[in-house]
Order: structure tokens, then sequence, then C-alpha cells
């Protein structure tokens, strides 16, 4: 098999890195190592930047967003009582779509299946064959049968644990990480959400997060020890425990009922430098995680597929080699930002084992000053609905 | 003897303390520990708030200041070759005013030589007596003998070591401090500064600062170990650690000198809180300290009297007692704001010794996130000019 560009991992970055290749004419070819029941089964992020709604259109993909999703114009921010609100419209004249990423998904495969896009599931033992030839490969496992496709470039888009990093030389990468010492419990509820906007709440015991998927569909989180596990949280104590972080207020408000998924995610940042090893790049999980403070992950995957697709469009329709030798640098720009935002609200929000009582007294001074700080409130605004693609 | 307000410590903040209440026509007595000549020789903070300005115009003691100071429109923020502009004017409309702690403490010793109010200076061994009564006093030994102060109200402006803060018994205050893994090597010299405005670098090597007190006389810092001591470092090694820390351009430009002082202040934040014990009230050091990087120690020492000024002119003038019953509160509503700022400052420009790669990433987005986001210099702009008095 031959095709221009393959694309390993058939999540969203991969998808939507194929439907905008696609629009330019360039084949690819999705190698996913799951089912596509499974692909689409995963719940995940669900706050979307415009950029990557922008994206999900010029793909073909963004008429059920548009449709569907929920325009959030700002945000709230709570410790212990009080609560402010960052208006997204006034300081940046944008806003965030909350749509979940299952949905995202779905609806890119739906435009794939359309353009007739090749994607193969059920792979494994994936190999990336001359990453630094001018003829690189990827082969891989298909019921028992080893298959290999001849390709221009190869698109690691297969997360954190996948094999597209891995396949860089240890020698030519160069870890950056930190492992916070918490995770978030998270629940899915068929109940109204508490509130027609998100609050990020500071309390005494924890952070809290109230999001929600639709209308009738909550998503609500809270911090929880490292080594917790879901066996040591009923719904019940769950619920208890979400509405003492709330201010009293959202606490009364709060609608519960019984959780139809219940996790537990590990917060962490990372990210390997560069972002690319001659014709193999890295985009999304597969080079860089965020804390989930802030909904950068999907957000900045999609970003590195902005960059990624202008890149291989200048290379195959103006025999521009420059942006793709560059592709990393202009990524991780970006990355290296939004790795920030995420890093500084996770700090801002969260009790952390080891802060000191001045550390305390530094957390409230900032949100503090958050809250009575116009130009303090645009800068999260504007890091918040999302940093411009720089070109 | 009595008076109306004893003032303990004849620094900056007690002689402009002293000075704002002449104005009201209400009696004090400023105790200092040494002379006044070695008052004088402390050389010490040289960035003025227009806040700051304003009150010494209003205590009589803005004359020279308004006539010799140098405003700043503006800062430079360098990392490695990379440099910066902060534009306070633009962001604010607002500068700051370079001038030495020395002029503006001569300025108001010379307003209370004018006014002719009593200051004693020598005075060992002070005590304070009953602040949490209606009849407060002060005692102390001057010239081998025992004097005694009956007094309304008490102000702690005598620093750090001074002795008001600990008259608030221990278990009525709490104490909330941070101590940097490192100190400041500092040294004046009658050289031409660098550049028109202060240079903040952060380089591989640690931070450095160029500022300066009049267009003949250079002030510059560079970081150092915590346990570091000025006979390590000749003035030769001094200048050449200097010029390793700044862009090439200005490392070219700085023309070098004997010093004509040096040496090495740790760096630290601390708050005490309350600020208030019955009729004791502290102000500056005595009751918060901060690290030195974006020069908030004066500044805040200032605000904190403007407080209490305006407290104490209320009580005696409109029989008003919640002004002086909510000192603490208003002051350190603002204190905490500058304590964020300069803590945030000192980790944004300092190398620590346990900076993870993370870390350091962290910190290089923070700078380019201040570079690229007028936002964030706006808030940054805000601070360092001075956040406002608010009443």
């Amino acid at each position: 098999m031959r095709t221009q560009v393959v694309i390993i991992g058939g999540g969203p970055s991969g998808l939507l890195l194929a439907q905008l290749l696609h629009t330019c004419g360039i084949d690819s070819i999705v190698l996913e190592r799951r089912t596509r029941a499974h692909v689409l089964a995963r719940i995940r992020a669900g706050v979307l930047e415009t950029g990557l709604i922008d994206l999900l259109e010029q793909a073909g993909a963004g008429a059920r967003v548009r449709q569907d999703g929920m325009p959030h114009e700002g945000t709230w921010i709570s410790y212990g009582d009080e609560a402010f609100r960052i208006d997204f419209a006034k300081h940046t004249g944008k806003s965030v779509m909350v749509y979940g990423q299952t949905e995202v998904t779905r609806d890119l495969y739906a435009a794939r299946d359309r353009t007739g896009g090749q994607t193969e599931f059920e792979v494994e033992d994936v190999r990336i064959e001359g990453a630094d030839s001018d003829a690189p490969a990827v082969s891989y496992l298909q019921t028992g049968q080893r298959k290999r496709i001849a390709c221009d470039f190869i698109a690691g888009c297969d997360g954190f644990h996948g094999v597209s990093r891995t396949s860089i030389p240890e020698a030519k990468r160069r870890y950056y990480e930190k492992t916070y010492p918490f995770g978030w419990l998270g629940i899915l509820s068929e109940t109204p959400p508490v509130n027609d906007e998100l609050i990020y709440a500071n309390s005494d015991r924890g952070f809290a997060l109230c999001s929600m998927r639709t209308p009738s569909l909550s998503r609500y989180y809270i911090q929880c020890e490292a080594g917790d596990h879901t066996d040591n949280w009923s719904d019940d104590a769950f619920w208890a425990e979400l509405k003492r972080r709330l201010p009293a207020e959202q606490a009364a408000n709060l609608i519960t009922g019984p959780s139809i998924e219940k996790s537990i995610a590990p917060l962490r940042s990372f990210v390997c430098e560069p972002m690319q090893w001659g014709r193999l790049f890295l985009c999304g999980d597969a080079a860089h995680i965020v804390p989930p403070t802030g909904a950068k992950g999907l957000n900045t995957a999609a970003s590195d597929v902005h960059y990624l697709f202008s890149a291989l469009s200048r290379w195959y329709q103006n025999n521009d080699a420059d942006a793709v030798a560059q592709y990393s640098q202009h990524a991780l720009a970006r990355v290296w930002k939004a790795e920030r935002f995420s890093w500084w609200f996770s700090k801002l929000m969260h009790r952390f084992p080891h802060h000191s009582g001045f550390d305390l007294r530094m957390q409230r001074a900032e949100i503090e000053f958050l809250r009575s700080n116009q130009a303090a409130q645009q800068a999260m605004a504007e890091n918040y609905v999302g940093l411009p693609y720089d070109d």
C-alpha cells in the first residue's frame, strides 16, 4: 500500500488532520488500535475553542457543533462563598463552545465516511520505518497479517501511550514534566447543570468543577488524593463532598442523581521536545499533556493539527519545505503557552499538600487580584478562549 | 510627657506619618533608636509610586522629589539576549519616580524641622504599656534615664526587628512567611546608569537588576547564594558577573567603576496579621517584608501610613472610631496584593536551586506570555506603578 500521509491514531486529532488534508486533495490512511465503537465511547473533554470549531468546519465536520453546541460567554470562579465571573465576550469578543469530545469524534467519523477516507481499525504492533529518510513507511499487524504502507509523512496522533513519540530516538528528544499530587474524581449524571456556565471552585477542602455536556447532562469533578479509587466514592459521598466545596447558593441549587460514569484522572504536565523527527510529526497527547484545569488538552491538539496541516499543504501545493521543517517550533510556541496557562490555573485552584500558610495566602491574593483587576481578567479570558494560531 | 500619637521609629514611615498628622493639628513624638546621622546614612530602596509622592507633598516634603526625582515611564525585562519594555505610561497613565529612600528621609526630617516636631534620638529599651487599654503609654531609656509618654495611640514604624510587633501577644498575631533560597548582592557606583530605565534581567546564571539613584549614581544587583559574603566579591568579579547576566548590547555599554557601597540582602516575604492590637498599629516593615523585586517595600509602608493617617484624622476630626477599628483590615488588603506581586515577580526572574526542567520552561513561558500579551503587561504595569489606595 502507499499513501501520502499515514496518520497513527483514530481519535479526534488524527481524524481532523485526515479530513483537513482531504480538502486539499492530500491522501491519508488512519490507523487505529481499537474498534470504532470503542473510540466513540471514550468520555473526554467538552470545552472547545473557536479555533477548533473553525477547523472542524473547514474539515466538513462543523454543522452539528454549530447547531447543538452551547456557546459560553463566560465562566465562574468561586472561593469559599465568594464567586465572580470572567466575561469572555467582553474581554475578547469570543466565547467557547460546550460540546463533548465524543460528539466531535462522531462528527469527524461521519465526515470521513462521506468522503470515503480509509481508516484501519484494530491494528496492532505498529512500527515506524525510516522516519529520518525520504521514504518512510508504517507497518502493522491486522487479523494476524503484517501490512505495510509506504508514505511521504507520518503523523503521530496516537496519544501519550502511543508508539510515535517513543519512535524518536532517545538522544533526539527531551521530556519536561510535572506530576501534581492529586487527581480529579469525575462523574457524569443525567441531571440539569447547577449553573448555565462552568464553575471552577477553590475551597478549603480542595478544588471542584461544575461542568456539563448538554442541558440535561452534567459533568462534575472534585480534587481527590493521588492514589484514590472510585470504589471509595459512592454517588452520595461524591455529591456531599461536591456541595461542601461550592458556595452555599450553588450547593443549595445542585440537583443530584445517579452517576452514569465515574472515574479518576491523574493531573500531569508533560512536553516532549522536539515534536518532529525527520518525517514523523507528533500531534496532541503524543507530544504533550496538560492538567485538565482550563480544558486545553483537545484544543492544543487541534492547534498542532492546524500547524501540521498548514505545513503539509504548503509542501504539496507550493513545494515549500520550510513550513514542514519548522512544524515543531511553530507548534511548541503555542503548546508552551497552553502548558503555562493550565499549570497556572491548576496552581491557582487546587489545594497542594505541601502548601504553607503563606502559600495559601498567595493563592487567595492571586484570586482576589483576578477578581478585582480587569487586565488580569482579560489575560485569563484570552487564554481560556484560546490564544491565536500564529502563522 | 503626653502627646496624641507616639510614633516608634524615625525612618521614612514614622516621619511621614508624623508630618501628615501635623497637617491636621495632631501632635506626635517620634522615637528613634539610632542617631539622625545614622538614619540618614541608610541606603535602601529608590523607586517611588505616585501614591507615595502625593503623600510626601501632602506632608510638606514633596518639593525636592518633584524637582530632582527621575520619572520613569517604563521598565525593561530581559531574558538571555532578548529584552522588552513594559510601558507604564501607556498602560496606566502613570509613572514611577526614581529617588533614593535616603533623600526621602532627608526631606521628611527637613519638613519636621520646619514644623518644630519633636523627635527623640538614641532611645533604648522602648516599652509599650497598655496598648489594649484606653490609656496607652510608651517608655524608654535616654542617656540613662527612663522617660514615659502618655498618649492616645501608638504607631509601630520600627521595622522588622523593632519592639512594636512583638509587643502584640503571641496568641493575638499570626505570621506568614517565605524565605527565598538566595540573596541580592548590591553595589552603588559613581557611574552613569547603563540604561535610562531599569533593567530586570533573567539569565541562566541568575537574576540581575540595573537600577540607579541619579544620572551619575548607579545601583546594580546580582542574585547570589543565600550564605554568600561581600568578601567573596571584588568589584571586578561583580562587574564581570553582572555583564554575563545582561543582554550583549547592555553588557557592552556598561560603564564600571569602584563601588562606594557593597552589601548582601536576603530575600523574604513576611506578613503579620493583624496589623493592630488595641491602640497599637503597625506600619511598614514592622508588619510585613517583601522581596525587593519590584520595589514594593517603602511603597507599601507608605500605603499603611496613608490608611493609618486617614483613620486617625477621622478619629480626631469626626469622632469616627470605625476607621481606626478597621485599620488592619484596610491596610492588609493592599499589603497582600503587594506581597503577591513581589512574590510573583521574584519567582519570575530568579533561578531557584530546586527548579526542574519543566519549572524553567514555565518561567520562560510566563516571560514570553508577558512579552507578547498586552493584558498581562497592563496587569504588571498597574502593580508596578502601585495599585490604588482603596478607601
